[in-house]
């Protein structure tokens, strides 16, 4: 497919100050946009100014949120050059996100090709201070103007780069998490594997209410049973229980984390043994109760790791580790970040240089 | 609040045939339109031209599904006049879905007083024939361009409108569901009692699978049990067994239709039992066997009544009233259908009359 390139004449000013970025505030000069429409397929695949889209009141995506999405990042490296972490992972993710969601899947060499244009064109908003990054967001949205329940004939393929700042501005800090028992994020049959707006949308209200009560995170469960663990917030979730790396299996409401398989396969090339099963509340308040819990930490794109510190199950609070970071924790999250920002050689094949 | 009037100087042609209106693809000149950012509120509530919406890539609705809708229709009576259905139900729904999605509330009052201004205003569009009616889309959905996932800060709620036919376009016509046994619409302690995106986005997958096979819709089960009857495709389900109607209690996952309550007061009304409870597969499966399935049914706002002629459970077709419209099903479309389109006087207290 042919890639057609419009430059802005009017280039925004880079913000200068790179720890104030913050977290998907500010978005850089060009976007990536591409069209379906049924009985064309994809096409018009476009670099173009970073500018609104103009959208019917009708269209579907504002009524039926028919809409699925990624998130990756750059990485500037000390020798100055850009780099991806996995991102042939994020199109396949997104094409299993829609399917699901009835969208026609999309071309996955032809998404990394045209990103990686995109990045090329916006070098300069690639930041160079210590964890910050370029987040990558594609997206694909129902355009429709229609307001029949049914899959959308019409979309749109976007691609929006956001500068953004570290994620830990005062270091790898544990948090508080609380196991939330009045709502759930996703159930098997739903769309829990699915990058799709609905199960953020679900998770708006449990998370502001965490954040009321000072926790920073919220410990799904399972939908059906009540009791077996998901996700913290919209990350995956690993424990360190008697010596055993342990994660919950994915069964249909869990994301398919990349971070987390990055965790699983680099642990397991440490001689670690690492079991996705089903891990219930009880198996984890056994683990404190005789004293095997060791640690326990989110992994996703935005934070890469991120450590619990403490864990409220009901009434009670159980710390975990002293409050501090686990060695293993630590240990994840050096190595996956050295190998993205390029300070140790990547024996994995996850780095995607950009020329 | 002020409501501003901006007329537009170029009207569109309103469809002279309407016959040809179909469901939701034509909008009228207008559509209300109100602003809410933090700090300031509800504000700038203006009826405008219809135009498309400029939405920053960014704006979280693209992203993270926050957005909630509500659906009624305005009828033309014989006398010309025009008339809504309940509003008031609708907008007090509408704020229980902004509860559970974190958008603010709306003044439930002036929502209706705007809805009223707006329709006066395009009140050509309120079509003529039998069983046509301008539908109603209120909705809201967040805009800020943050990529962070958490409540947004500013939203827009839009009213627009659609000159829509009639839905039985060959009469009241009875349809083939089956159960689905894959796929989960919502689950206790999620979102299925509210009224926003992503429960339609859930769906999607199935209705389409349910239409390759010929079917209309799917009999959606609970997501814990996977057992006891939820809805029908984006309607509620109403089945009248040995006399008795049953229809599936509210317990959080189920949209509490306007319909479905309507068909349950108007029921009482004649003096019928109606019993909101759980109903199993099982249940249903029991009264085939034993002769004493009587009749199905559907109840939305834009079927009113969907008589149900044949249910599929596993591999087995079990037809309903012999695949014919029952008598309590055309009795409650028929009574229904009147009180909307002003056929008979209204001793409900349903009718909102627009002068």
């Amino acid at each position: 497919m042919e890639l057609s390139i419009n430059l802005t004449t009017q280039p925004k000013e880079i913000p200068a100050d790179e720890s104030k970025l913050g977290f998907g505030n500010v978005f850089t000069d060009h976007m990536f946009v591409m069209n379906y429409d049924e009985g064309k397929g994809w096409h018009d695949a476009r670099i173009v100014p970073y500018a609104p889209i103009a959208l019917d009141p009708a269209a579907m995506v504002l009524h039926y949120g028919q809409e699925v999405f990624e998130g990756l990042k750059a990485y500037r490296t000390a020798d100055g050059s850009i780099q991806l972490f996995r991102p042939q992972e994020n199109f396949k993710r997104l094409n299993k996100s829609n399917e699901r969601l009835c969208i026609p899947a999309i071309d996955e060499e032809f998404a990394l090709h045209a990103l990686k244009e995109l990045i090329k064109i916006e070098e300069k908003w690639v930041p160079h201070s210590k964890d910050t990054s370029l987040y990558i967001r594609p997206f694909i949205i129902a355009t429709d103007a229609h307001l029949g329940v049914r899959p959308a004939s019409s979309y749109l393929f976007i691609i929006i780069l956001s500068p953004s700042g570290s994620y830990y501005a005062g270091g790898l800090a544990p948090v508080k998490i609380y196991i939330e028992e009045n709502y759930v994020r996703a159930v098997k049959g739903g769309m829990g594997f699915a990058k799709t707006g609905g199960n953020y949308a679900a998770s708006l209200k449990s998370q502001d209410e965490a954040k009321h009560q000072d926790y920073s995170q919220v410990l799904w469960l399972d939908g059906v049973h009540r009791k077996y663990i998901e996700e913290v917030g919209a990350m995956n979730v690993f424990f360190k229980i008697a010596g055993e790396v342990v994660t919950p299996a994915l069964e249909g409401s869990i994301l398919p984390g990349i971070t987390r398989k990055s965790v699983i396969e680099m642990l397991q090339s440490w001689g670690e043994k690492v079991t996705e099963k089903r891990i219930s509340v009880d198996d984890l308040v056994k683990a404190f109760e005789d004293g095997t819990f060791e640690e326990a930490f989110g992994s996703g794109t935005a934070a890469v790791i991120s450590p619990i510190g403490m864990l409220k199950v009901g009434g009670k609070e159980y710390t975990i580790n002293n409050g501090q970071i686990g060695a293993m924790s630590q240990k994840l999250y050096d190595e996956l970040t050295d190998l993205q920002w390029g300070r140790k050689p990547d024996s994995f094949g996850w780095i995607e240089k950009i020329d």
